[in-house]
């Protein structure tokens, strides 16, 4: 019942200049609202549709950039891991490291991450049930580290569709750790495009309410100045100039529910 | 953006004078949330999975019980139709009459339904895209018909489990008609239970408050004094005396995010 | 390990000439394959997507023209029902009765075609596991009738579209009834036109292939002399003029599976 | 219009003499059924449910063992690969490298892989579209290798369960490449297990009859000499001594069908 955290940033660094930009409208943003927040962003996209399409600066560039936006805004930051190899490296930046939803079962990474100590951003594959997080879960503790978010971003909903059910951020909850909420990534339509994901950015707001109005520890978000041209997930990604609207919504809803008295129904 | 509005009751009638505590329970507690309110109840289960289930008191004193109630109580109520020649007797004591969600497809059924004149509750089909809801609209409409109302109950995922699609919600309010959420059966588990459908009714809570978080025009609840006896789908139905703190959660819900400014993401 | 038999016809009767005309194509061809046959065409299709599509003949003409066939080719006919009171002159003309899927769980319609005595094709619904066609056998069984198939049309498989699950084949045959296929009406893709359902006839033969190959008691087809120009269905028709070499691959394959040893694999 | 080749062998390597064993089996089979062959399996379970399931011998024995069985028997060999380094050294041993189905977008790594000149049998992931197998082909190509194969593994179907989606074949063969289908992970039901996947094993046979049925380039096969004790997926295993029959039964199967004149139906 601690407030609503927010993992907010970009989808990937597009550059050092609008890395800035974007963490100082968060920051501004939870500041004025008292929402614990950290900064997201990737410095490698692993997983693109294209062989063409952005990546990222790199893991050097890119940590170097989450650093300075680190202690400028004295903000903690999250970004995501792709290979074994990286998780030490980044973990000395980063507070929270991430790991991706496809990559979710591979046995070195997991370990590798748990390893380093940081708290671990678990993205639940779209390929796995609610209750199987558990096999994971086990996996980082065996490694050592239960410091852990377990993060949903949707299921895979016959072809080219993801759903979230929300019945299962309630599943995810019995296992004792913090239940987090990407709607960013749940708003993509997989395959939707000719050479991308396409997404539902317009219906960001109604799905990020109904899973805050569940009951969440926190949630992931992906804004952009132009999501129109954004170098990837634009489709999903919220316009930054409603950043505080949207939050403040979904601040109001998360103190209500959190209010709320239990119900106790069997 | 009027207030929800409750169609609430019981699964099926299961005696004359459990229906009369019942929509007693319902209408104390709405009128002291000022939330409007319409008594549902079947008077015939007509797709029970086994041959031996309860099926109700039948049409002619279902529809006395249900006059009864609408008359001692001054609410209207809403009650389910599964034959074209049910459509109109049903019609004179109903003020909603519920298209099941099997039978939405059912041309002379819906004809039937809309020559009456009535308002007709459209139960969403498990097997149709919200965006389908659009044949079954022109088809009440082209029969003179535009009192509808939308009712989501989820969607087939996979075998024996129903998902809700929060993102089906909007699409479906594109169409201009109001908008239901039919929380407890969208709690079901097709062929969960050896003679019957199994449910999830300890988290109802949190799928309404996901819907209703949404923005909608209203629910849909079965409630009863003793879940675990009632005749059908005791395993999705609210304890009944759990109702005044579950609505009155979400009538706060509801109150706060119809009272948001709209964001404009396009 | 009886050969294949095909219930074969016309989605539709959309006058007598055609249903002669397809009648006659069928019995040739099967008598040339001996592959025992029974007629199919509906006399009213009731559940459209729109109001203004072809619906058939109607009952009393329609039967009217299934006896005709019956008698001039000396085959059986099947057709469906859609309500109670149909069952029984149905019965008296086709000698098997047909529960359509959407309408498989309506206990009076199971019970009146149940009574009648004729053999009942059940379709299962899009939206049940195979295991779960044990409520509506039981059903049926307990309204006294034991002459019964169970027929796959495909699972809903996301929106608009559907799959067919080859594993709930041996599912359904561990119920001991014979079990059919439905290639033509797995092929649809629900939702995917203006005002109706599209199709995938191009693929009919691989679909046919796979399910053949599982080993089964019967095939379920539809065909078209202008599949372009069919009043219903006709993206999923097969060219009636392709008939006899589709069935005669098809017959070859399942004289080949039932010839195989058993491997009892556990 | 090739004969169907197999990727056969066993899930991973348990110990030398057991592959030795299983090798020696399937290449006196497929020569006494003149079915092209090459041997399967893994050096490395990355994936695995639990940190303490057996993950096998590692990538430099598992390489020795792989070159000994293609020298010993005179076969092609094929292995998977999961992290881009090891892309180089396993291609110096086997004909055939896997990219696995979770990891299948993960660009360094398709990109390691295509740079080794090796054929690359590209697992089609359980979360993507057939159409969309469009985008990892064209990473491979454009990395410079277009000696690829496709390969069918079953789609993600609600929770717990995989769906084999028989025409998903006839999408991903108007790519042009070959497409195999491996039925016995097919067979998996996901997080079935307390600490790993369930199977179907005894429904191996029905399954691999309606894709070969459907007229495929390969089939990818796992047996074991004693599935219950397997240390990797034995529910899905097919029982070694049941080897000959099921090949035979399939490779009957595929004749027959790929002997079929077109039946052109559009």
């Amino acid at each position: 019942s601690l407030p609503l955290t927010l993992f907010g940033g970009m989808n990937v660094l597009e550059s050092r200049e609008m890395a800035l930009e974007v963490a100082e409208a968060y920051v501004e943003v939870t500041g004025r609202l008292g929402m614990p927040y950290v900064f997201k962003s990737s410095f490698d996209k692993a997983n693109r549709s294209s062989i063409h399409s952005y990546r990222g600066p790199g893991l050097e560039k890119g940590l170097e950039w989450l650093a300075e936006i680190k202690s400028r805004f004295g903000v903690p930051v999250i970004t995501d891991v792709h290979e074994p190899w990286q998780a030490k490296p980044v973990a000395e930046v980063a507070d929270v490291i991430q790991l991706p939803a496809f990559l979710a079962r591979q046995t070195d990474l997991v370990v590798a991450m748990a390893e380093t100590g940081a708290a671990i951003n678990i993205k639940k594959p779209q390929f796995i049930a609610p209750h199987e997080m558990r096999h994971i879960i086990r996996k980082c503790e065996e490694a050592g580290n239960s410091r852990l978010i377990l993060c949903e971003r949707g299921s895979s909903f016959g072809y080219n569709n993801l759903v979230v059910d929300m019945l299962g951020f309630g599943e995810m909850k019995k296992t004792g750790y913090p239940v987090f909420f990407d709607v960013t990534h749940a708003l993509q339509q997989p395959g939707g495009r000719a050479d991308s994901a396409d997404g539902r950015r317009a219906q960001v707001a109604e799905l990020a309410r109904a899973g805050v109005a569940v009951g969440l520890a926190g949630l992931f978000l992906e804004a952009h100045p132009d999501p129109d041209n954004a170098k990837c997930d634009g489709p999903c990604a919220l316009p930054l100039n409603r950043l505080e609207g949207f939050l403040s919504q979904l601040k109001s809803i998360d103190d209500m529910v959190k209010g709320f008295a239990p119900l106790e129904i069997d």
